[in-house]
């Protein structure tokens, strides 16, 4: 059952060790735990309130913890990272790779950075440095430096020579680098062209140039479509004049993916990509009470809005009654075209010249939805207050709404992208207010007119 | 210019090439176009509307037919599709890889699938009905069927030499597959051990057994989580008799990573996956209302319970005006709950051992921030409506709505999974429902016990 434990649901493996933690077998549960993939052990650390957590961990065999340590989100890690005094964090670090160990010391203490270096000789102290000097989202942080390079003048055969000589490849290595005397990128020479081509041949003759490198500085956003685009496994990655100085192979790029979609939706509930489940109380209030209060004030506004037409309400309450309708209804049209807009941008497929096209599409479809939900939310009103101006009230006001909802759909992300907000962050709350205020105004202000 | 086009951003080359279209360059379009990687060209099919798009597509070499249109998605595939002569598409569909052409299958018509499956030799016909046989979503409708197979009992320089007269190695291959006579698995040789152990050890000496092939039958989702787990660039794939039946690779798993994001993204606003930016307003209409119309159901229970409250409102118009401020508020701390548990739901970092802290800690959180934000509205109510009465219930119905909101965020979602229903997709309108439900009854039912 251990050997399988991976293959089996994530939830019975948490119940199963909550179980085992809990009726004391603590050798069974130190099994199973370390027979799981790091990447695991470290989904199951995120499942348990902090006093467990640091049980479990203590479970971990030594020599899973470096891989635990990154896999798990950054506020877990933190509180891991308390847990363990020096020696531990000494021997977690060691063996990581270079892009890995980079991001390891952001969340060391400073005494023990400095003691990591130290420990390391020369070339590697240099390889962690330059991982160092980008920033972690760029295709710098995200590169590791265990590049195997070759000449373009030697033959296959004694490239073969050489890797068995070696004796290893790195994980997820594809193809070998190769780069001139002063370390300039040349182009590439894959594995398989390695195996099928006659070792008699040179390096020159069966390289690949069309593979372009990666720029040190290039986002990860673009690294991961190029990735993706090119479907790559691994990729050079080179420094302002064109010098290798690592590659970055596709496990890094997947996290990319992962941790990105993550962030967007969490963004979007305002929440910090990296919230611990399980984090106390307080912090996590404190972390959510700045969305909540940005809210509160979108919410002021549109009471604001209502307020100015208290004295209608007060002689026609029905008016109170219907419109959460219209700036919900509003509000549900805006974000679908919302969330087309912002995908659409997110991938490159909106610019000026198609922008145009998108809005009167999406006018077309806030016009039909508004005009007919506007009809069946009219009968309703009539039907229910016994009062037809009422319901061509709210009918109109309804298809009003949602032709707002439709250009503020669009008009929203490209504002905030034109001002540098990134619109998944900010404009599910733009969009609310917008449609929140845009319906209580036209609701209100036609029945002022019309209505009493 | 042309080399490094998809360096650049894709939102300037969709403006060049809109430019080139209307100033009539053609011949510089196409040499633009042809220039990027097919999936390159499909994303900037997707950012036209269908005529420029048909236009466009004339435009894209015969040879990038095929790769073009397994990466645009299913709704603009289909009308691609119809602009194509089968000849056309006899030729896209050559050459594609077991598992595209599976999925390309579904989109032709009838009659041409027939011609295909008869242009194929026996046993591609064999390969391709295998991968039909599961569904899209699985590993076998994932899967490839180039593997590269041993036995164990060679020696590795014989591996060679068959490598070097097959003469070529699928994309993605980072593993030669060890199986039996009967085909079935053993275990997987890598291309780096190949590479750096002595020739005259047999494959049986190197063999990494460690690797657990992936049944046939795993879901896509799953298949997404081992490969994420397990660092794979590419994995086994066996039927329920531990026959080998072909093999996944690391490209078609990031495409489900990112389906699987943009999926999540798009059903939370109601969207399908597939949506075309550029569909039909009519089609486009139909398919949103839908949304839209299960949004007004829940509205109209919202209207229904303030409408129970007329007569207070008529009494007190204020509330009113504030009564939106607290079924909103409700409504965003409640989806910041929502968006977590139903992260953790789908990493399987939630099960009934940890449901309960889970539930406490929301609480608390909800506590924390009614209390806070309950005595900021209440103070601002007072002060706009002078009025100290009104501050107190407003302040008690909010710190109501937040602690259900925190109930609600960590239930509905857990609720919604024993019902197999998807919380991503429904959880949001019925946490909305919910909030919207409790804070106008909280709000006003307190404001007719106490104030009028």
């Amino acid at each position: 059952m251990q050997e399988n434990a991976a293959e089996e649901n994530p939830t019975n493996v948490l119940e199963s060790l909550t179980q085992m933690l809990e009726s004391g077998t603590v050798q069974q549960a130190r099994a199973m735990l370390n027979a799981l993939h790091p990447a695991e052990i470290a989904h199951l650390l995120e499942s348990f309130p902090a006093a467990k957590r640091n049980v479990i961990w203590e479970l971990v065999d030594a020599e899973n913890d470096g891989e635990v340590l990154l896999h798990v989100n950054d506020e877990v890690r933190s509180g891991l990272i308390d847990e363990m005094d020096e020696d531990e964090l000494l021997a977690a670090a060691e063996g990581m790779d270079m892009d890995d160990l980079a991001d390891f010391l952001h969340d060391l203490p400073a005494t023990l950075i400095g003691e990591v270096l130290r420990s390391m000789d020369k070339q590697n102290r240099q390889r962690l440095e330059a991982v160092l000097s980008y920033p972690e989202d760029s295709a710098g942080g995200l590169m590791n430096t265990d590049t195997i390079t070759v000449r373009a003048d030697v033959t296959l055969d004694v490239v073969l020579r050489y890797l068995r000589l070696r004796g290893e490849i790195p994980d997820l290595t594809d193809s070998l680098i190769v780069v001139n005397r002063y370390d300039r990128f040349l182009g590439v020479l894959a594995l398989s062209e390695l195996l099928t081509n006659d070792p008699n041949m040179t390096v020159a003759e069966v390289i690949n140039q069309d593979m372009e490198p990666i720029s040190a500085n290039m986002t990860a956003t673009d690294v991961a479509k190029l990735f993706e685009n090119r479907d790559l496994v691994s990729a050079p990655v080179v420094d302002d004049n064109g010098r290798l100085v690592g590659r970055i192979t596709i496990d890094d790029v997947v996290d990319v993916i992962r941790d990105e979609a993550e962030r967007s939706i969490l963004n979007m509930a305002g929440l910090g990509e990296e919230e611990d489940m399980f984090a106390p109380v307080m912090a996590s209030a404190r972390r959510r009470a700045v969305w909540l209060g940005l809210n509160l004030l979108t919410a002021f506004l549109a009471a604001w809005v209502i307020g100015l037409f208290e004295a209608t309400i007060q002689s026609l309450t029905a008016l109170a009654v219907l419109m959460p309708i219209v700036a919900s209804m509003g509000g549900i049209a805006g974000t679908q075209t919302l969330t087309l807009v912002i995908r659409g941008i997110a991938l490159g497929q909106i610019a000026s010249s198609n922008a145009r096209s998108l809005l009167i599409k999406e006018i077309g479809v806030g016009i039909l939805n508004g005009v007919l939900w506007a009809v069946v939310v009219g009968l309703v009103a009539v039907a229910w207050f016994e009062n037809v101006a009422i319901g061509v009230v709210i009918a109109a006001a309804m298809t009003i709404n949602l032709i707002f909802a439709a250009v503020s759909g669009v008009g929203v992300p490209m504002a905030l992208r034109q001002f540098g907000i990134d619109p998944a962050l900010a404009g599910g709350v733009v969009l609310t207010t917008v449609t929140d205020v845009v319906g209580f105004m036209a609701f209100l202000g036609l029945a002022t007119l019309y209505l009493v």
